[in-house]
């Protein structure tokens, strides 16, 4: 294998780089990727073909998982009545800040302007998520212990009427997964609850390879209803915490709100134990945000639309048939599972291979004349500081796979670096804390927290950490079995808690 | 091959049949299949897991068809701002009557009841369709021809304020594709509307095996805003009429009202001509209603969940362990594309049986004891009549999937047998017309009409035929090159047409 020493045109990358102003670069660095757009409609955007081509990577696989696990995917309405919500107020209170709310049925034209007619009756909330009208179904579905466990999940859109938006992050409207079973314990169901938040931390670290931390969300931040709420907690490169994925153990609160009973093996009518899980296309902006790097955007091999785009280099037309049926014998060189792309498009070689390393794509060949000779391949490793290697054909179309996992590995290690860097354990008080929020600009604290009989942070807390823009992120999974102070007071504090600020 | 005589339990089927009440016996159809159930919202349908599944397979068929052909997946919002309804008058008049209305973004309980508050400036239509959201975007993304085609598609749910529901065939939120094309010429963007129309009609046809007639929709019954508006248009059993799928060739109207313009190759500025076309989940409806007989659905294998499913016959747990081995044996036994699940649930096996009859899996596997020592396999034929077979189990194995053609076969050859004999194509008047619909039931009646030289059919013929309920579906597109007496007229005319009564 033959480096070649690379002229880098610091021009065509992104406008912006992270250190700059990491928000500004994280809008270039979407828009340089063509993943989406903002819609006339505020706080709406439009996932354009190759964000949502990233998105059904995303899907085929949670969805593989999911049906593996026993779940069957349905579709329940999107419009849940008013009235609905009248029956569970703590899960409402969570939400009714924020919906959209249908009112009227028709509209007519009035002075040249259009306006609503046809009041309805009972408004309709359009779904900020769907466990009250999943609720009703399984009210019906469920009578007996013979029904249960009853495991599904739906793929659909969500609104939450956001007042601040954010591209991916937080959307009016969003495209997501949720997760809906019933079981007949509540061992069974917090067992549920359990493997697949483990499904969304493989999934977030082995397969995404972003630094996600598994834990349990405190008493304060649990979902509106939940008993238990486990949480991916994803660190992005300027150190702000991203909650990717939630799995929340319900108890029997829904089952009653919604009179979901069934007959046990002993003859008595009880309430069944529901959970629900989710995940959404908040993921591809996490996926930006750990592994963007000042070019543009970087793709774990799992969800890249394309491994390989060859970028045919013709020259004044000249031996244009010869290089493209090269290109073509590249691409059937390398396996099936390899995706391939040529790009024959009307551009000019470089504008063409900007592109691709502001799309990510792990592995960018230029095809010409000279490579033909020689039956080389050049490519260049977007991951690898876009080194630029020439290899043999038949050298390329063996190791394209072994590449794409170091391509990954590469992902994995430049993250882990930056993020572990930003991972503070040794804090001994809450002043301390804030000057290294201070001086480090944004890091994940992790720390020992005084929590009381009741799992209960104490309101003091909850409120300096409001106050200071910090939240408790998560207890995380892996604890570590030590007795130390309390940050925030001198009481004595076995849980770990992360704190940090978050998006 | 053994052919065994079955005791036809009647008792077990469908509470009514299609002679006795066809609306009533969809009804009993649908749910005696799980497909589907009314939630609390009018005319929203819950789409349980065995219907979704469906759902999935159409989906995978068609979207694999719809990449192949160059089109990407992506996602538009589904809220549109009630001013871009003001700009497409032609098209805005076709659904105005008909769409959900987001006004307020937020709840507050008020004396116990919850009430919409937070009013919108601009109130929000929930998607009816999207060419407008859609056009805003390729205003943008569209600058020269070298931009052009653009090819997009997305899956979505949809909403109409319909105000006759029918599971499936027509309720106010339902599922679909919609693809959006944008082209450089009228020929190019015609062809495409007619490739997709091809599509539809290979899928249904040749795929579903459903009797359908693919044809161009007069003028007065195209999309609204369309210059030409083609369709599949299937007869149920009952002889009605069900459109499946259009594909609209919308000229430059949508391109004006959004300003999608684009710089030709001759440097001039021109508008995008546009297409757009879709299918829905009013499909598994139609599947219903083509295939279904008095014991219940009948699916055509490409899109039935399970090929085969194997239910063991264990007396009172003797065997049990050997019966289920043998069950998994003959699964393992069986190609890897056809789809077998051995059902273990605890229930009765000719609860089980009868369940899958109304479930319409082509093959129901009933095994016990005596199969394993003969190393048989007992089977019930679905669209067969149920007839009950006995095979050896090496020769299940090598012809099940050619028994899946037949299976196909038999369900088109059935459909068809049906359905032609509702094709009447001797009507010389109307009276004589309407006395056939009075006589027949429903048909689909195929004759000549006059249509003048714009392609419009009389205002008289259009008031007559709504005043009997009837409408012209499509002028198909195989034509029988003659001239006879107009159906409505003494005029000469030389156009077939189908003229039915339409779900």
């Amino acid at each position: 294998m033959k480096t070649i020493i690379m002229t880098y045109k610091r021009k065509n990358a992104l406008s912006v780089s992270r250190d700059e102003n990491f928000a500004e670069w994280y809008l270039a660095a979407i828009s340089g990727a063509d993943l989406a757009e903002n819609s006339g409609v505020r706080g709406c955007i439009v996932i354009k073909p190759y964000g949502y081509a990233i998105w059904e990577r995303i899907q085929n696989i949670i969805d593989k998982k999911i049906k593996e696990l026993g779940h069957l995917n349905c579709y329940f309405p999107m419009f849940i009545p008013v009235d609905l919500f009248e029956k569970e107020a703590i899960h409402v209170a969570g939400f009714a800040k924020e919906m959209a709310i249908v009112t009227h049925t028709k509209l007519e034209m009035k002075d040249g302007k259009m306006v609503p007619t046809s009041a309805l009756e009972t408004p309709l909330v359009v779904r900020p998520t769907s466990e009250m009208i999943v609720g009703e179904s399984f009210a019906r579905w469920i009578k007996s212990y013979r029904n249960l466990p009853i495991l599904i999940n739906q793929w659909c859109n969500i609104v939450r009427w956001e007042m601040r938006t954010r591209m991916f992050l937080r959307s009016s409207e969003f495209l997501w997964q949720e997760g809906h079973t019933a079981h007949e314990t509540s061992e069974e169901a917090l067992q549920e609850a359990s493997i697949m938040h483990d499904v969304y931390h493989w999934f977030m670290r082995d397969v995404l390879k972003m630094f996600a931390i598994a834990g349990e969300k405190p008493n304060h931040e649990k979902f509106p209803g939940a008993e238990k709420t486990f949480s991916i907690e994803l660190m992005m490169q300027d150190g702000k915490a991203l909650q990717a994925a939630t799995s929340h153990y319900l108890g029997t609160g829904f089952a009653r709100a919604a009179n979901i009973k069934f007959q046990g093996r002993d003859g008595a009518e009880k309430y069944v134990y529901t959970t629900s899980w989710g995940m959404t296309t908040r993921l591809i902006g996490a996926v930006v945000m750990s592994h963007g790097d000042d070019d543009g955007i970087n793709l774990p091999s799992a969800i890249a639309p394309y491994h390989v785009v060859i970028v045919p280099i013709v020259k004044n037309g000249e031996y244009a048939d010869e290089i493209v049926a090269y290109c073509d014998k590249i691409k059937n060189s390398c396996p099936v599972n390899v995706r391939v792309m040529i790009d024959k498009k009307d551009y000019s070689p470089q504008h063409k291979k900007w592109d691709y390393v502001r799309k990510g794509v792990p592995f960018i060949c230029e095809i010409g004349k000279k490579e033909i000779a020689d039956e080389q391949v050049v490519y260049t490793k977007r991951a690898d500081n876009l080194q630029k290697v020439s290899v043999s054909l038949v050298e390329f179309a063996e190791k394209i796979e072994y590449e794409l996992d170091c391509h990954d590995d590469l992902l994995q290690q430049k993250n882990n670096n930056i993020c572990k860097q930003k991972m503070i354990s040794d804090v001994s008080s809450f002043d301390e804390m804030l000057e290294i929020f201070r001086d480090h600009n944004n890091v994940f604290v992790l720390g020992k927290i005084f929590v009381d009989s009741d799992g209960n942070i104490t309101e003091e807390v909850i409120k300096l950490l409001q106050e200071n823009n910090l939240s408790i992120r998560c207890f995380p999974t892996e604890q570590i079995d030590t007795v130390d102070r309390c940050i925030f007071s001198d009481r004595e504090a076995s849980v770990d808690a992360i704190i940090a600020k978050a998006y």
